[in-house]
């Protein structure tokens, strides 16, 4: 009896044993994974890049990184891009933001180095590839699409020319998405020379060298749009969304595979809330974004143009027909719009008063910035690479409405 | 006894129901620490910036991020900044490598938003605040530094005129450290001049147009080291390096808190070789950092300055003498070599024909860079920001040696 209780000690003995080695061998573990060896720069097997966060206003954070699905909205300017990315940050899931303006100018630096076969060489030898390059441009784009705005789990970011740029940048993020606005060549000239936006290589003074320029940057914006695909990038007529709001911007949220909101039919009840969209008092657009989605200023160009440009539209600008514009029809049928887009544009010019008023009330805190001039030194190679040198509206300025 | 022993018993088993519960825990805690929940990228608490990996020959990482000891290097242009660079380079834990070019840009670029009123004014209301900004610059910067070069415990940067951004580096990398390389003025306007090192702004026809650059760039650059104390950057004199190597780069290492290798003293043994000094063809200070410490060129200006420069000197270059050079002296004293230094000097001068040589084989695979011209467009602006757009050697060209 004695015997057996003592053999049964001896077994819980055993067992304690094996208790402690199992306890003491977790309490290592758990210890190295608390202290892990070499807080200083020591050499270890790791995987290659982490994801960043950035944080809400409640300190909720949102990863990000190169994989991050990014959406860049482009064009050429005066073509419905600000709208675009209005009615895109109306979505709750979804924020742009103002246009960085330092985007397309690392970007037209990267194309710089690429384009001298001297400064190219030079920087092999340094060990500074293109690979390198790429890495440190890539991290410069990323901090200022995640850091410039509030927090929001698909990022989008709108500077007009970077769309040049399409096939470089889908390289660099690939879950990266493009929606490229198109308008009537013709209104984008006109818009440009009336309300005075100096894009640098743009002749202000001739519609025709516009006109010509309108169609370069096209090409070029168009090719790269078709060149990365249907699935990468979309295009978006200006004339169609302004006339049917609600049918494209379900096929837009669809492309991003974005679940649909009815708040981006109605961006103008979200100018500047939390969340909402946040407007830059010194773009020349947010005048017009603040107003419900309208057609007024579709066929303004009408009657505007030289007779001789107009009669030789087709040669100077070969893109209208390529997009689907007929360059003979002055105006040609763009469509009928949804009633609500009607009620919306009759509803504006019946309350033209109001709404210069509340055009001042968002743009009053601004107006003190009377730029008289734009920066010089943006020459030709930085535009066709991609930046957008947009001059600030001076407040007396030849309003297109 | 029964009852003793089944109590015993009992005590036994309420002890294995604690053994139990401790284990059931700590494997809680390890799975959760293995398995860790939301891959997705769903909202969390997180901490905000994670460390990147560089990948050295064996693919071993070593971690990098803005809290990593960034040695920058820096100084005016022949002043001994490539010698420094290499010696560093030569110690096993330390790569510099090439001069990167492209980071003098993105300061050059970062100073420009800062300093046009308007330009900051749009970037603050599109969001694009200095955080912002500077957050960008600096992961551009790091992809940069980390990536042109293998992996090493310490990296390190030179791209001369980077120390005249010494305060906001210093800012931006909390950890780095600066030496800045001092050499008397009239010995680098010489060098400059003489070898037809094209830097913007600088007028290579008037040694008194040059001096006073060099004396507006040392007092930027001096004062900024000032700025940050002696704990973070260190002047170096070119000369006190050159005669008195292994003191200097004793006291260099002891500064920068890394072990001292007798390598540093060996440099020239060390190009080309791997985790060893990568050299440029395309960079004007390659075929000199070829050979080992010596002071052939120390005093080779005197004599070559205009009468009236050498007599204003005192007014042209008062830096001279805050840094305490003597002005008037024709050469100063800067004092006796160490014998190895000596012995390096003569042996080079004797062997003149196997160093042409051995300059020749360095440089011949880059034989074709027949760089006619400095590419332009560089304006006064970014060198005045720190761009350092030196000239690429033409084979022929004036010597200093």
């Amino acid at each position: 009896m004695q015997d057996k209780a003592s053999m049964a000690i001896c077994r819980q003995l055993c067992r304690h044993k094996v208790y402690f080695a199992v306890i003491g061998l977790m309490l290592m573990y758990i210890l190295y994974q608390a202290f892990p060896c070499g807080s200083a720069p020591s050499i270890m097997m790791v995987p290659k890049e982490k994801t960043k966060y950035i944080y809400d206003i409640n300190q909720r954070a949102i990863p990000y990184d190169e994989n991050t699905p990014i959406i860049f909205v482009g064009g050429m300017p005066r073509s419905g891009t600000t709208l675009m990315r209005a009615m895109l940050d109306a979505h709750p899931e979804i924020r742009c933001g103002e246009e960085t303006r330092v985007i397309p100018r690392i970007l037209g630096m990267r194309t710089q180095w690429d384009k001298s076969a001297i400064e190219k060489k030079r920087l092999e030898e340094a060990g500074v590839t293109a690979e390198v390059l790429d890495s440190a441009v890539r991290a410069f784009i990323l901090e200022i699409i995640a850091k410039h705005g509030s927090a929001a789990t698909h990022l989008c970011n709108k500077d007009p020319f970077t769309l040049k740029s399409t096939v470089y940048l889908s390289k660099q993020f690939p879950q990266s998405k493009y929606i490229l606005m198109i308008r009537d060549g013709r209104a984008v000239v006109h818009s440009i020379i009336s309300r005075k936006v100096t894009i640098s290589g743009f002749d202000l003074k001739s519609y025709r060298k516009c006109l010509i320029k309108w169609n370069a940057a096209l090409e070029t914006m168009y090719a790269q749009c078709m060149h990365v695909g249907p699935h990468k990038c979309m295009p978006v007529y200006y004339e169609q969304l302004a006339l049917h709001p609600k049918e494209w911007m379900e096929r837009i949220l669809n492309f991003l595979n974005i679940p649909w909101n009815e708040s981006v039919l109605h961006h103008e009840d979200y100018v500047g809330k939390p969340g909402g969209i946040a407007l830059s008092k010194t773009e020349k657009s947010t005048d017009q974004v603040i107003k419900p989605v309208n057609i007024e200023a579709l066929s303004k160009w009408v009657g505007a143009l030289p007779d001789d440009v107009v009669q030789d539209m087709e040669n100077i600008a070969p893109m209208l027909k390529t997009l689907g514009y007929d360059p003979k029809a002055n105006p040609p049928n763009y469509g009928q719009p949804d009633p609500a887009v009607a009620d919306n544009t009759i509803h504006i010019k019946q309350n033209a008063d109001f709404w210069r008023k509340r055009e001042m009330d968002v743009l009053s805190q601004g107006a003190d910035d009377q730029f008289p001039q734009q920066q010089q030194g943006v020459g030709a190679q930085q535009e066709a690479a991609g930046s957008d040198p947009e001059k600030t509206a001076p407040k007396e300025e030849v309003s297109e409405r």
